[in-house]
């Protein structure tokens, strides 16, 4: 295999690394912008270099962001040069494009990396689908947040002060809002909820709720009640309906969730015969996502292609009914739908999932999460 | 593929009904000594009924046990079969003999539902072993333990109440010496490190230290100390040298192992890139284990064979150096290694894993559990 890479970041580096010793494959060409030497690979600034050389098969996309990531790897597609990516905002956002393109140019497509970093949770769903039914997916899958509520559970840190340290650490960005509005594990659980079930969902119909708004006071009054707060994502089907959502999730102490510490992920999937099955990582980091995007290198050579079908457009429902703790807005139909109260916060009855998020649309400075399902 | 199925009990019976609904494989001939008819398989009672059908390319042992499963999969793989079974037992004993005759016979050999049930664990390592040089392997491998220490820790019983209580579930057998003494967990561990490793462990080179002598006054000491105590196995490779055992360990409370509820597993691999990746699932029951028996069916359609080379025989040195809860009996040597006492029992010295075990020997009725490393 004869690997275009682009992008020469944390990601594109390790990949970099790990293949030079390998003699399956050799990055040939690199495309970055800053002054690199490589002792066996050319380094250029222009990416048509790439796309017009004809001895690379494979395109690993490690450039991160939408633009120009789509146009390249649109641009290799047509070309037909296999494409290998980590980035789940390119893969969600243009999934009707790229797919259904890969597919008609008969180039495989794979983008284990994307969710997960170095846990092998694609590659799994889609062994997972040669045997059973999947029913549901989702879990932790963001980092950030994970060691943003971790440092504020453990530590009783504010919420300025973990996203402060996260920072720091250099497990949040300058700019985290990708990360602690939701937006990173929103591409995660769709681009997870199409491969598992076969689908395409509607963006629109996966309604989000960050950890932005979360204080303090939120977290001690979890922790009275025995409760851990874990941004969690849900994709469900249930006899050909489909229940896809992120929002910040009470954990019982005691459950798996519960105790995933610092900045690690684990994410799960339910299958009718394997039932539940959950993975548990580094989500992130250099090593561990380049593994990934190696493994799919590898399962190229060895003729495994995309996970799954490109299947049908979906709006996701959300009428799966939680109850809620609610603080920071006031209105009628929460007062309506008032069970209980913590502290300032307000407790729920059961209200469907799309309508709470459709409520928190209105009070956007409000912070919710919902509360486990009792058996 | 056409199947003969060895065994219709708990796993045989769900293999048979997973393949029923596929066009790609199909059980014709099930060895089975009770009385049972099915719509769409002969049913015998008579092995070389299936060992002499020529249209049978795969057997599918599921019956258990050593004998006579060894010498079934034996003269299968003689007659030129391909071998699936779930077997830990049969694989881990008789490493040496079957997957060099299977390699010699030109068939294929795979058992994924041999380690962790319905999770992914085997082709998972096998995966790994593409990219990555594995360094550790083991973990939480036996539910009828889990769910023993789990109900002494949480629930205060007792473990003669526990162990009723897991009876009673059928989570434990009415001998349950094989899961409480380790025996199950030593040959999962090293049926793994034998696959994740490429080598072939002498047996007797690994030690085994159970659970049976646990008394509620001992986890009480644990609770107390921050400390929660599971059965975990262990499987490292340091600069070509293997430390391989099973023991009773204390685990931080907040640490994922510690989380580990009712029969569940939680298995680890750290790999020198992907880092530490753990599974956590079904370790056994009907469907999961016979979903990843169907899986290896799908993988040896796909040309998938086993996990790992067959590698050289090795001799486990276990020269890690760990402190030991210790109750139960009292030497010389355990005096000269006292460091602290917790009630009655002695809290040792870092002293070798190997020295240990060769004292536990001496001392067959004392409780033993390794301390956390402190980092």
């Amino acid at each position: 295999m004869r690997i275009g890479l682009l992008g020469f970041g944390v990601v594109g580096r390790g990949v970099y690394e790990i293949t030079a010793a390998r003699e399956d494959m050799q990055v040939v060409k690199v495309l970055c912008l800053e002054d690199v030497t490589l002792p066996d690979a050319e380094v250029t600034r222009d990416y048509n270099a790439i796309l017009a050389d004809d001895t690379i098969d494979t395109v690993v996309e490690a450039m991160g962001g939408l633009h120009p990531a789509y146009e390249f790897v649109r641009g290799a597609i047509e070309a037909g040069k296999n494409i290998v990516t980590s980035n789940k905002a390119l893969v969600a956002t243009f999934y009707d494009e790229l797919l259904p393109l890969a597919e008609s140019k008969g180039v495989q497509f794979r983008c284990t990396a994307a969710v997960g970093g170095g846990i092998g949770w694609l590659s799994e769903l889609g062994r997972a689908r040669r045997v059973q039914t999947l029913r549901q997916v989702g879990g932790i899958m963001n980092g950030t947040c994970n060691y943003i509520l971790d440092s504020m559970t453990r530590l009783g840190l504010t919420y300025a002060d973990a996203l402060a340290q996260a920072q720091s650490l250099g497990y949040a960005e300058a700019n985290p809002s990708t990360d602690v509005d939701g937006i990173d594990t929103w591409h995660k659980v769709i681009l997870s909820s199409n491969i598992a079930f076969g689908i395409s969902l509607e963006h629109d119909s996966v309604p989000v709720a960050g950890i932005r708004s979360i204080s303090a006071e939120d977290v001690a009054q979890f922790t009275a009640h025995g409760y851990v707060c874990k941004l969690i994502s849900t994709g469900k089907r249930t006899d050909g309906s489909y229940s896809v959502y992120v929002q910040p999730t009470l954990v019982a102490q005691g459950e798996p969730e519960a105790a995933v510490p610092s900045n690690y992920n684990l994410i799960t999937f339910i299958g009718d015969t394997s039932e539940r099955m959950s993975f548990y990582g580094q989500g992130a980091g250099r090593y561990p996502t380049a593994y990934n995007v190696v493994q799919d290198c590898v399962d190229l050579l060895e003729g495994n292609g995309f996970y799954s079908v490109y299947g049908e457009k979906i709006k996701a429902v959300n009428d799966d009914m939680l109850c809620y703790y609610v603080r920071g807005a006031a209105d009628a139909w929460l007062e309506s739908n008032k069970a209980d109260a913590w502290g300032e916060a307000v407790i729920t009855k059961p209200v469907a999932v799309a309508d709470m998020h459709a409520w928190l649309k209105n009070h956007p400075g409000a912070f919710i999460a919902a509360l486990p399902i009792k058996n």
